[in-house]
């Protein structure tokens, strides 16, 4: 085609113009046009953020049939799978189907790769959904997408089936990033424990706090109680809502004898649950807000509104060698592996 | 009365019942009966969070008559000055009128007191807006208001007029967060620095930068560029758009040579300058959203959409001291003060 576009993708921005991808409203999604700094992909299945798929479960019912349409409704009003209403995305796998001719990238056509930027800013062009799987937020698509030269993308790992890598990678950020803030003897809150990012923060949690540290799971369902049980990494669960910020407290404290947490990691699907991370986080404390679900001014005047000094950090889904790094922890230990093969694997 | 309330403030709470008051839509503001853990305020003038007023203005236009109706209406529906579309509030000043018989506090009826807890979550009972100062989004009000047992509160100063006080109070988490995150030798870049928390900012993030930092201002406006002049603290100083991201960062570049800032701090009250932050902040860099629109997706999304390693901190609207910092900061330099009282003072 002979022509370069912007290295962020404003070349794709429809609506409204000038914007970068992700905040703007629609994008390009036309795949029959390929720019020089462009990767086409052959999408095989899409991710669909946990938040997201939680929201439209939650507005359409559990339905597959159900779940697909409201999917290519989204795509076709945006160019892109962005939920409008929780403002996420989620990640792909696919085939390199074509190399933009002005890009050296260290892949090559027929590769398998996943995206590691959001679905929030790739312009997809879905064509068909081939299968949706209500328990684990993956589709099963006929679809071509776009990776702009900025795009972050992975090989996809040969040691693990594709759904597992699939299901780690879309989490990629959580993993590091908890052991970035977690230090030795540190008491670490996980809230949404028993998902994905759940149990590698867990896992995490507790190897950077190390023998002297102390890692408590809140969790939703008696289910996450009993894998998470198994897996052996947490020093404490409790089942609560965390929607419910004054009694998930009031269980915390019970769990603690009073102690509140240096570090709280907020991974949960749902909104509203700000202020249970910050009655847990003891005064100076840290709070890493994953969740999708966060709402910037519940949590900052929240902590305001009870006078609670804590830093609170926004999930950047993006982290140096994050990838490698989380399916290497996946890799390291035999109990997680086989919890993501089993949860996640295919049948 | 004899009865004590939740120290959250959730008896307060009508709608959802057993939130707190901060998330909930609908407090109840009836202030003829207080609970032994309150304190009544007779309600002198509301300073409303900017990015709220901004937000009512482009809504109703710059018209005092309109602005107090919407103001007005927003109260009536949710008993608290809580904007139902930025979700911010304020803050307020006002008279201790009667205190629980259940409060052990360092005030007595007929104190003036600031309350530092944001308006959101404030039951506010308003009879009448006396006058709206369109200019410094603050109005006078006939009106009372309820402080929980874990409200915050400053009494108000007596070296310095009240709606100084006022304006700097708002945005007293401002200049100690600054403090907090800015090194010797930093590059430290102030978006909306021409602003209430603008300028203090500033000021905070040159001192603590000290003689081998540099502090680059973004302003919106030439009126902006001549008082950060006047003021000097800031080693250079760009007008631009912060919603035109690409556009701002080439211009920060152009004046830095290419280097990119160590630590943002945004202080806009307006949407869509979080890409803004993020391109022009460096790799590992940290970037401070005090921006009360700031969107947690399309941070946490957009960083990751470039594959940037930033770190992105929720403006948290308190911090230990931070209402004698705030004040303190304006009483230590005689230009900062002079500046407030000439933009905030009463004429
Ligand atoms: N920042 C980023 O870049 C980024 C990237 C990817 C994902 N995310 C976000 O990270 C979050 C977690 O993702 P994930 O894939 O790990 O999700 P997930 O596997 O669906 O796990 C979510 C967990 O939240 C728990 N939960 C749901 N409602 C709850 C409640 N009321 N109280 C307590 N726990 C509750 C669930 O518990 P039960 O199973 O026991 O019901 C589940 O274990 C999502 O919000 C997602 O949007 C962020
Ligand atoms: N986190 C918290 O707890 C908390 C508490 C209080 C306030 N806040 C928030 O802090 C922010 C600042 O408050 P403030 O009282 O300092 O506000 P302010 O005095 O109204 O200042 C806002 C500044 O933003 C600038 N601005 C507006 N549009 C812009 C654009 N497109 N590009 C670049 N700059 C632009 C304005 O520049 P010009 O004047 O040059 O046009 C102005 O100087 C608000 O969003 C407010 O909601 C947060």
């Amino acid at each position: 085609m002979d022509v370069r576009g912007d290295p962020f993708g404003r070349h794709r921005v429809i609506e409204p113009k000038g914007k970068l991808p992700q905040p703007a409203w629609k994008l390009d999604n036309d795949t029959s046009k390929l720019y020089d700094n462009e990767i086409l992909i052959d999408v095989i299945r899409l991710n669909i953020d946990a938040a997201s798929f939680a929201q439209i479960k939650h507005e359409v019912g559990a339905d597959e049939q159900k779940v697909a349409e409201k999917i290519m409704q989204i795509v076709e009003q945006r160019g892109k799978m962005h939920n409008p209403i929780t403002g996420s995305g989620g990640m792909l796998i696919g085939r390199v189907k074509a190399i933009g001719k002005d890009l050296n990238v260290d892949v090559k056509v027929g590769d398998k790769i996943a995206t590691l930027v959001s679905l929030s800013l790739t312009p997809l062009n879905l064509k068909k959904i081939k299968k949706v799987y209500l328990d684990r937020d993956q589709v099963d698509v006929e679809a071509e997408a776009i990776l702009f030269e900025t795009g972050v993308f992975a090989r996809l790992p040969e040691d693990m089936p594709e759904s597992v890598a699939l299901a780690v990678l879309d989490v990629a950020g959580a993993p590091i990033q908890t052991a970035r803030l977690v230090s030795p003897s540190d008491l670490v809150l996980v809230i949404g424990a028993g998902g994905k990012s759940g149990v590698l923060c867990s896992y995490v949690a507790k190897k950077y706090s190390g023998p002297t540290g102390r890692v408590v799971a809140l969790v939703h369902s008696e289910r996450s109680i009993e894998q998470l049980k198994k897996l052996g990494f947490v020093d404490d669960i409790f089942v609560s809502d965390a929607q419910d910020a004054v009694s998930s407290y009031e269980k915390f404290i019970e769990v603690t004898n009073g102690r509140l947490a240096d570090v709280v990691i907020n991974v949960v699907n749902v909104p509203d649950t700000e202020m249970t991370s910050i009655l847990c986080a003891r005064e100076r404390g840290k709070i890493y807000f994953f969740s999708m679900a966060t709402s910037f001014t519940k949590a900052a005047l929240g902590a305001e509104g009870i006078g609670k000094d804590v830093d609170m950090i926004i999930g950047n889904g993006y982290a140096k060698h994050h990838a490698e790094f989380a399916l290497q922890i996946v890799r390291e230990n035999e109990k997680l592996y086989q919890h993501f093969l089993e949860r996640y694997g295919e049948k």
